[in-house]
């Protein structure tokens, strides 16, 4: 797999606001849509039908430079920053044009579902890790915590 | 008006996904509305009729402690954490029964929307940030700027 | 409880699009939102955490009377117009400042989810049927099937 | 231009609810993307940056056949069922894997918007109608109108 996916898309209508702009929020479901094409593109899915395991997310933020408008294409690209034993951090940017629109940068963790539908922390599988390894790079840019850490 | 705004919400089963918690990328749509009740509460609107400024998302972050299901009850919590020539940046909460579920902060910019369908950064009409003023309080955190600015 | 639902509710920022008023799917969100509070007032929850039923959507139709804009207050009112053996439907309308925004029905059919993740067509539980009858009024409207069953 | 659209598309989490399948209202979203879709072929965009001329939904009504779950992959069918001289009405199909998901039909109608933010009824602009023409066929359906009308 390539050390990083990257996605067409076009905004849809239901998602500009009143501002005539796409809503800020739907950003990261962008993000999240080409992080797991990615995921896909190594032959995995992130949410198997049969397993215990989920994925949610610790933390996620985007800066914002250019709105997007109605029918505007852009492209998404992700790529995985940090594979740490029980998390992974991805980093992203969208660009329409040629322009950077936004980057973002988002963890998620590994936890286990338990019967009682709580969830409990667990280590990523290495099956899992030795996958995504390809799409792993070193993060270009220095990653300092964000202020609500 | 009080130091900061303080709305209850209920998880609406539109919010949820196939995890069966609430999307990550939802808590930013209920920090904005607590946002905007921050704004009613002066006597303001953040989107005025008849107003040629706006005020687009600079930046927004979030840190997710615990998840939310359909129907949990939860409060969000939302404080002017700084109020700049150009910009103001907010700080927010999320709790349900007395737990921590969310952290986020968010920074919106003061643009002028131009003829062309452009915007332009502005200074914030000094009427508003008067009016905003009360609900301004120094950061409890130490702010870091994010890894992406 | 009360023969029928009534909610109230204030149009938030991200339910706009960029024609500057409520994006038409969302109404669906609003009417779902009271079907959910009129189940919690029997006492009941539409998706229990340990059940195999559930109550997927068999139609929807909305009619579009009057468009909603950000912050408007508006109030939903929904009713059960038919408890069939197998299915429930609803008919609902918004209003705001007296005027009609939207009338709309729906149908929501009992099924079981079985292990292998499909559903099953299933009888209505006798407890939810009693527990939801107060809330059952003969429909005001003579119903015609939609052109598409 | 095609008598019809189609459009392949994924299911994104995003669409997801705590019920592991698509939430009913983004049916509505997937057939406004094939129909503005249709609107792109034909040379034209719905929502045009310098028109006064709106097209809000007057009526939508879908029929749920089977759900739909996270990276599914389906098709959007949409054709132009009638064109009248103020409103225009569609019908659009979903199926995946051969199989019949969902079928649809919706009005919009053609308004001004006038200066002071009120809409009104408007004729459908003559290069309009020509320009949609070819992509309008009798329906295939009998239609009867919806209850609620």
């Amino acid at each position: 797999m390539p050390a990083e996916m990257r996605l067409r898309r076009r905004v849809l209508f239901s998602e500009t606001d009143a501002a005539g702009i796409v809503h800020f929020a739907n950003y990261f479901r962008y993000f999240e849509d080409a992080e797991h094409a990615l995921w896909r593109e190594t032959g995995m899915t992130i949410h198997p039908d049969d397993s215990d395991i989920g994925w949610p997310r610790v933390s996620a933020s985007c800066d914002y430079h250019r709105p997007l408008r109605f029918e505007q294409e852009f492209e998404v690209t992700v790529r995985i920053a940090e594979i740490a034993r029980r998390t992974i951090r991805y980093e992203g940017s969208i660009t329409c044009d040629g322009e950077r629109v936004a980057t973002a940068t988002w963890k998620i963790a590994c936890v286990m579902n338990l019967p009682d539908g709580t969830m409990k922390s667990a280590e990523i599988p290495a099956t899992v890790a030795e996958r995504l390894e390809p799409a792993h790079r070193p993060s270009a840019i220095e990653h300092r915590p964000s202020n609500t850490e």
